[in-house]
């Protein structure tokens, strides 16, 4: 299996973010590319840097309002008098109907949901190099590889069109779909992240060449609240293309197990050619966030299940926080997949 | 004069609000109250507690999720485990399709659009009675007063039928209006405001009975950012029933003058009976926020122009935050309008 990863991700370090109002230090750190690279490596293989494309993969997702934002707000930012370092939203539209703010601050509150995805002057160089990871392997298996991993961080999956939240920018796991679906393929993602992938969601709500699955938390109690319960199951042309599998909060292996045969039979409905993981790996018992009890061989499980499609396979990493297991839950999702893939 | 105010609107007492990323101190305090009490009794007037009228006021303008919210949710918000003191949102939906969240969490992001409208314990009692006294000097003014000042605090006009924001949770001046509406008047709101008053412009927008116009710092550059545009005139049956009149940051009384005539000409046109200011004092040079450079010489003009209407007429306090001359530009305004008053 193919690995892409590029050092530059290392350089976006956010130091906190509010939690039910008050601060707490993020765990979006780039020590958790450390603890990803040790699992990758226990299983004999390396991470190659992924090819520069430029930006054009990541504007075939989302709009270039706001990739421009995400490349030159920092610097428009820091101009204003008194601005903190890192750029933080602290005023969002409740509706968007009187079109795009001029003021950074508005800007700000227009393409950031909330104070999980604060902006320095390292962060573009780190979301690029994440997307291009994606893009990478998303190349790779349309080429004819049997899977790829793209170890992406920061993550993707909270991120919409035109909006980042949640430690995430760019859509990474979006990017790879799309980039099968210009190739031809079918894609199905199916992400298995401790929160609901709606960003991912968000940008094929209405589409119905692309299935996008997600098994997490409930969100009536856990983030991203407005976005991710059952009954959200697509729009217009994509009426049965999004499919919501929510947890009650401490759910463990046997419980998610059962929700992920729903989505996978829901893969095979679809007639999917192509897989796309969205691989978090916060649903584990010890993640600092503590959502899910999933254990280190239930990822393992799942991932067997998912290589049982039998499909060409694209893994992108989400989310998944510092914790002594970290690298060992990659490893044995990676070695897990690859031990059942007969694609 | 009749003046309305309740020692309980003192109790709400935030502590700081993010400015560009950064925690500040919170002017909207209670000493405001000291400093316009003390404009008002240099009148030689006395404010008098207003009557208690339930709720039945509020909902005529604010949903009822939202009321309950209000009052609810600083208890429910505590519950969580490791929650701050005071109600702070932290995520906010990029749209609202898929319906009103349950979480504390969610309901927070959903009702409040920025970081300026931290809930207390004290928090509702201080809106309560805010809305009371913005209530009584309109039903004063329906019943046959020329003219009531509600010295309303915390302010309103920042909110929405269903959301705080920029130190506002119930939409005083909109309550005003309301209730004169429902007494069989065809009311203009005024709002003179350093900021756009973006609550009352949604509240109404869409409506044709009650006119909003709005004499305020260019969005492009200010707050609120996302609303208060020239080009927002209204919708529907409302087009035509909002006017907003931006001026470049630091404009002064000439500048302020000119645009308020265009406003006051309007209110003639669409022969309104009755008029709400909503009298901000924060476009003064020496306000903290330091948009707009209106002297006190200036407000007494201004109460001027909006007197030569000759209209029975609320005056609902909005900002001006603490300096030396707040009390003293809340007299010359009151003063200045009393004076020219002939309805």
């Amino acid at each position: 299996m193919r690995v892409f990863h590029h050092a530059a991700q290392r350089r976006h370090d956010p130091a906190q973010f509010l939690v039910q109002g008050r601060p707490r230090p993020c765990p979006e750190k780039p020590a958790r590319i450390d603890a990803l690279l040790a699992g990758v490596a226990a299983l004999g293989l390396e991470a190659e840097a992924p090819a520069d494309l430029g930006l054009q993969p990541l504007a075939a997702v989302h709009t270039s309002d706001y990739l421009l934002f995400l490349k030159t707000i920092h610097d428009r930012w820091r101009a204003l008098e008194g601005a903190a370092e890192v750029v933080v939203p602290n005023v969002h539209p409740r509706d968007r109907r009187f079109g795009y703010p001029r003021s950074p601050v508005g800007q700000a509150g227009w393409h950031m949901a909330d104070t999980a995805c604060p902006i320095s002057a390292d962060t573009w160089d780190s979301v690029y190099w994440s997307a291009q990871s994606a893009v990478a392997a998303a190349d790779a298996v349309a080429a004819g590889a049997a899977a790829a991993y793209a170890l992406c961080r920061p993550p993707g999956h909270h991120a919409f069109a035109d909006q980042a939240g949640g430690f995430c920018f760019v859509n990474n796991a979006a990017l790879a779909a799309e980039r099968l679906s210009r190739a031809g393929r079918r894609p199905a993602i199916v992400d298995v992240d401790l929160h609901h992938g709606n960003g991912t969601q968000g940008i094929f709500y209405e589409r119905r060449d692309v299935l996008t699955v997600s098994v997490h938390a409930d969100p009536a109690d856990y983030y991203p609240f407005f976005w991710g319960h059952a009954q959200e199951c697509g729009a217009g042309a994509g009426i049965g293309a999004n499919l919501n599998l929510p947890l009650p909060l401490k759910t463990g292996d046997e419980g998610f197990a059962a929700a992920l045969e729903v989505g996978i039979e829901r893969v095979r409905a679809f007639a999917a050619d192509t897989l796309v993981i969205a691989l978090g790996l916060d649903a584990f018992a010890g993640d600092p966030f503590g959502g899910l009890t999933l254990t280190t061989p239930g990822f393992a499980r799942i991932a067997g299940r998912l290589a049982s499609l039998g499909l060409p396979t694209v893994i992108v990493q989400e989310g998944g926080y510092p914790c002594p297991e970290l690298g060992d839950n990659l490893a044995r999702f990676l070695g897990g997949f690859a031990e059942a893939h007969r694609p």
